[in-house]
């Protein structure tokens, strides 16, 4: 389906505005009125500029109160429609947005409406344009989308039709399954908005807390299904009145809203049978299968010698040096981490890479959703792993051909060759290669049992919930509910996603503004799950790791919740290791310290525990003096 | 009354808070939990911190789900109940706060509470504590503070009381009168805070958007006045949970916490009668009469000959330069601008001086209600005028004795001698030392007739809500609902403060987070008003004014919304002159270019209109190439 965005959703001028929306591929836009008002351009060079990027114009908005109205003030209001029509024949737009009266003044008579609607229809025909009349949820007496229609249907007008917006219907908790009794073509114009159920009046939510389609909680999926089958096929336009995108750059927000586009069509089609015809029209991504496995994580360092330390104390093995560049490669059981130097710039979570069937699909449907593609130079005979920027990080995919990545460090077992590291030994000579094989490959006793938990990483307010769809939708994670978590800097808002059986587990934590510019300040972390948390505690003291110090004060709440025993107790404060429980079961944890930006966390989840130790995430940051 | 704030109202660890509270006066803090648990600090370091700094510590908080629940579930919270008051102990904090239970668990039975709450203060009795029973708002069974006081009257237990929390009880809509009949010693402690009417679910609205006394909708008077007549002695306590304080500098936060609790003191004192013996634990301040005139704007600028001309283009006089400073007095008729040299700082509000009775008192208003003061150097023999600082920018205060500070200038015409410039000339002789008075003090025909309208000032988002309680506390101006306008960088939040009589009327805009490090590129404002604004342009331009250009498009659209005749908008076109209106009248208005990041604006209220061109303002940004 055409995809279009209302001028009002991002910043800058209405020619910045146009540039940005042609930028990242979206083919029409609506004018909304404002930034034609305060435009130095005239609107013949607005629709000039427009044609020559390929935008197509495909709405003016709004026009208020024109119906329902003393016929005086509809007089009045008449008047005031010529001027606009006029003004579209300049601009060369087709369609008029006409919103349910909200003016006090406004009657509760249906008749008059229908037949001011028509009268209005009239003039606007007599120039070739139409009216699309949408129900505002907060309208004086026309508030629900069905009423519009009735409304519409009595105006018996070829220029009147609906203008469906699905805040306004979703918002309310409407069901959108009559719009498919609405004739398709008297659907004039669909708006499409998400939002997260904030528990606001409609109307400050709607004014300032709409989000992109998949960034909050509407059902749009049956929304979408439910216009196809009443034959819509207009453009699928995004009206989202959202504070920060306000003040976010204008050709990133574009981007983001042609993401979400795309990957709600995606999903359609997911929700419809394959050999429905309703299909037709929407656009389709590369499909991939949900990624289950991260292959490995790439951590840019300039401190690879502690960070080593830390890694090799909590049970990896430098199994490799890469042959070529000044990469090292660290392997416990089937987790892989990459050193790769960061000279002066701390350390963070450079890439990760997860598994797919095919990486090139997976790249592709990537960069079809906005994600621009990274590049990382190879020789020709290395393995050229594809990827995408995605946020502070870049995501690479690895599938079986892509395995033998490994080889480039020496490390005879390919990256996928879980379990077959024993028949790897005869492909030795073709690692060989200048690479430095420095461990076994098969890591200490500790290490063969460690299992990538999940990862941990940042991102800053203004881009959290893009990249969190961003992640969503190239991997087909599925998000859980957000949890705030308090810092002594503010409160960090944390999502997971997880992959559906949860072999990814994926946390996104939201930088407070105040350490927005400082984010050494606010590490990233890598969590690895062992059998036992304790005995890796143990083991990771005497190979010489100091654990993040936890205050005294945090194990005497710990008894006190939890009637721990004494003995248990001390064991847990002298090797630093935090306990918290859920429904189910309880975690055993302990973190390293932080290197530049970047800190390890070994845990152990007993009893089918899921959560993330929120009772201790504070604890932590405290304990990492963050702030 | 003693002041007192929960630490986890603000930033820091708990050591900084601690150090944060006492520099700013308060008598004591709340210890909540958490701040404790992620502390390093033992309990006895804590204490003997606070003894140090002169805080007392008046509440441990919060203990959750303790009672109404079955009795192993009880028995259990028994346990924890005795670890918290053995840590209490050595906390030396005498009283705990104990929530109304929300676990799923909880009983609905007020036998079996009230009977646990006595069990539960027989425990604490033994320890010589008291617990404060609160019902919170989303309480499972207990949300009213009249079934807590309810409860604890039935339990019986001269160490259960209950905590009243302003946020439970009127976020609900609750009637606080009834506080007055419960016994003041049975009222162990009082929380409060202040809210904005965001129709949001009670549990998100108070986790996150609770403001201080005063910044907020609640009528917290009244509710002060029910604790006096019930007898309450205990401290005023704020416990504020809001994200931007949170991130915020906590030295900064506490002050405007202070000062909230000052203020809320002194409305209350003024709610009574004089005579009311109900008014003596009330701390007062130094009172003054609402501020009902500037005096004089201080424009700081490193461009004086631009502002200079644009001040003399709108009807200013260059009346005189100062004898020692770099500084030169412009008058219109009363009005009066200083400009003062900015090197390199682009041209802003150094400083606004209001005409009070008593400047002395006027500042150590503002002082006892936190600002700092601000010092400008002078000689013995100049008027000092004292000071303070008010956000971005400086608050002077005059009064008839001060009101020959203009003579400095060379200026005959005392500040405050406003219709008495006849007399004036006698007195060159006092004028005479040094400075020149350049004009004749009269200013020309225009400028005779130009009143001061508003100013118009920016503060940043973090630093909003408290500078507008700082000018509403200290000059006892009074807020209008605040407006959104939209710029192309984002939302601009509005609010109007204005003396009872309109005499000063003052704008605060919060600057988009995207400009927040670009103050040059969000202009302030002064503007005047003149009895006929196109006369007024006209003039301006004879003198050379190039006033700041209106695009097209927004005259075609007030000929579209107005029906303004073609004659007429060709004028308004030609000097840029604005329109807009609103019920009773209509508002015709210019704008200069901005000099730095200053602009004046000229306008003409016409038929008794109150606003301040709310539909112009993105216009005109857009025009000042905001964003």
């Amino acid at each position: 389906m055409r995809t279009c965005l209302a001028t009002v959703c991002i910043s800058g001028s209405l020619e910045e505005k146009l540039d940005a929306c042609a930028a990242a591929g979206l083919d029409g836009v609506e004018i909304f009125e404002q930034d034609l008002i305060t435009s130095a351009s005239t609107p013949e060079e607005i629709r000039a500029r427009a044609a020559r990027l390929g935008l197509s114009l495909d709405l003016y908005q709004p026009f208020r109160d024109l119906v329902g109205l003393p016929e005086p003030l509809f007089e009045k209001a008449l008047g005031r429609l010529g001027a606009k029509l006029e003004l579209m024949d300049r601009l060369g737009i087709d369609t008029l947005l006409v919103c349910s009266t909200v003016s006090p003044d406004s009657v509760d008579d249906d008749e008059l409406v229908a037949s001011q609607l028509r009268r209005a229809g009239e003039l606007a025909a007599a120039r070739g344009k139409r009216l699309a009349y949408e129900a505002l949820a907060w309208g004086t007496h026309v508030n629900t989308y069905w009423h519009s229609w009735e409304l519409v249907r009595a105006a018996d007008h070829p220029a009147v039709g609906v203008c469906l917006d699905s805040f306004h219907i979703l918002s309310k908790g409407d069901d959108p399954e009559r719009i498919a009794q609405i004739p398709g073509e008297k659907i004039f114009f669909v708006q499409l908005a998400d939002a997260q159920p904030l528990g606001m009046e409609v109307l400050p939510w709607s004014r300032h807390h709409r989000l992109f389609p998949g960034e909050g909680g509407f059902e749009l999926v049956g929304f979408v299904v439910a216009l196809l089958r009443a034959g819509y096929t207009g453009p699928l336009s995004l009206e989202i009145f959202n504070d920060v995108f306000r003040e976010a750059d204008p050709a990133v927000t574009v981007v983001d809203g042609q993401r979400s586009l795309r990957w709600l069509q995606q999903r359609v089609r997911g929700a419809l049978d394959p050999s429905d015809p309703l299909r037709e029209p929407l656009t389709a991504l590369p499909k991939i299968e949900p990624v289950q496995a991260v292959d490995h994580v790439e951590i840019g360092t300039d401190a690879p010698d502690e960070l080593g330390a830390q890694l090799a104390a909590v049970g990896f093995t430098l199994v490799g040096r890469h042959r070529r560049k000044d990469a090292l490669l660290f392997r416990a059981g089937d987790t892989r981490v990459v050193i790769t130097p960061r000279h002066g710039g701390g350390t963070g979570i450079a890439s990760v890479a997860v598994v797919v069937a095919d990486a090139g699909a997976a790249s592709e449907r990537a960069q079809a959703l906005g994600a621009d593609r990274a590049a990382r130079p190879v020789t020709p005979d290395e393995a050229a792993l594809p990827g995408v920027d995605a946020g502070r990080w870049q995501l690479f995919f690895v599938d079986a051909e892509l395995a033998r990545w490994t080889r480039e460090f020496g490390d005879t077992q390919d990256s996928l060759a879980a379990g077959a590291a024993a028949d790897a030994g005869s492909d030795a000579e073709t690692a060989g290669d200048g690479a430095t094989a420095v461990g076994n490959g098969l890591g200490s006793n500790a290490g063969a049992s460690l299992v990538l938990d999940h990862l941990n990483l940042t991102e800053e307010r203004g881009r959290f919930t893009a990249t969190v769809l961003l992640l969503e939708s190239v991997l087909r994670l599925v998000r859980q509910d957000p949890v705030d978590v308090p810092s002594r800097r503010g409160l960090i808002r944390s999502q997971v996603l997880q992959s559906p059986d949860a072999g990814v587990r994926w946390v996104l934590n939201q930088v407070p503004e105040a350490l927005a510019h400082r984010s050494e300040r606010f590490p990233v972390h890598v969590a690895l799950s062992v059998p036992d948390a304790v005995a890796a505690a143990r083991s990771a003291a005497r190979a010489g790791l100091r654990p993040l110090p936890i205050p005294e004060n945090y194990y005497e709440d710990l008894a006190a919740r939890y009637g721990v025993d004494a003995q248990t107790l001390a064991t847990w404060r002298e090797l630093g290791v935090l306990y918290d429980a859920d429904a189910s079961g309880g975690l055993l944890h302990f973190y390293t310290r932080t290197v530049g930006g970047l800190f390890l966390e070994v845990l152990q989840r007993v009893d089918g525990y899921t959560g993330y130790g929120p009772a201790d995430a504070p604890v932590r940051l405290a304990a990492q003096a963050i702030g």
